[in-house]
């Protein structure tokens, strides 16, 4: 089986509802269908301008939502497929990744925007490829 | 078997990792004994000085982190035991909170905190008790 492509990134707008003293903004189900299992939750901190890549999972896949701030996806697949979403606050969606799909993002508001991940396995840093920010010809000024 | 009191609740000091750009915020893996299960995960935003009370699960346990600002939780129990707890960037631990404990928070920071919930069941109000904020005389007063 070949590596999925950056098609196969799905995104779910996600429902916001109004509460008194402070809203409440829906991420993830158990009956989901871009719901693959609990491995670990995690927040990532995203700075204003700050670009964390590239980075590829062999085995996790990602499900990925920003109550706060605003940042720039940006995904490449092994046939050379770009693609880019924008999530954050004013686009409050969750982005699906699966495995095999390299991918880094920047963040787009200041001061800081937070990230969580609810992924379907745990950190293993064995399941994990890297690459250096400039092995990769995307150009990340804003 | 009788509810579960406030010495049941669980507080865990969360590691918070320092990432160039950005740091990593701990928050629930599917080996900590404090995991149940997933159902489903949702934020909720906490506006300063907003009291969000009483609720009480009949089956949910909550695994709460609190990775911006700050919120007071308030635990009340079947004996009449209080319990409180402060939780935010300033104390990123995660609350474990079994069901039948009333409980209702407070935010303490300003304009806005962010709450993550997740709960081994999905939201459901067949499960949720409420009562009115007057009905248990603890005083929010800051």
């Amino acid at each position: 089986m070949g590596n999925l492509g950056v098609a196969d990134i799905t995104v779910t707008q996600l429902r916001r509802v109004s509460v008194s003293g402070g809203d409440v903004l829906h991420i993830l189900k158990e009956s989901d269908l871009e719901f693959m299992g609990f491995g670990e939750a995690y927040f990532s901190l995203v700075e204003f301008n700050a670009v964390k890549a590239w980075k590829r999972h062999m085995r996790m896949t990602l499900n990925l939502a920003m109550p706060v701030g605003r940042a720039k996806f940006v995904f490449i697949d092994d046939g050379g497929a770009i693609r880019e979403e924008v999530i954050g606050e004013n686009r409050y969606a969750r982005l699906t990744v699966p495995p095999g799909i390299w991918f880094g993002f920047q963040g787009i508001y200041s001061p800081t925007s937070l990230l969580l991940n609810i992924a379907d396995i745990p950190h293993d840093p064995k399941e994990v490829e890297r690459r250096e920010l400039s092995e990769f010809a995307y150009n990340w000024e804003m």
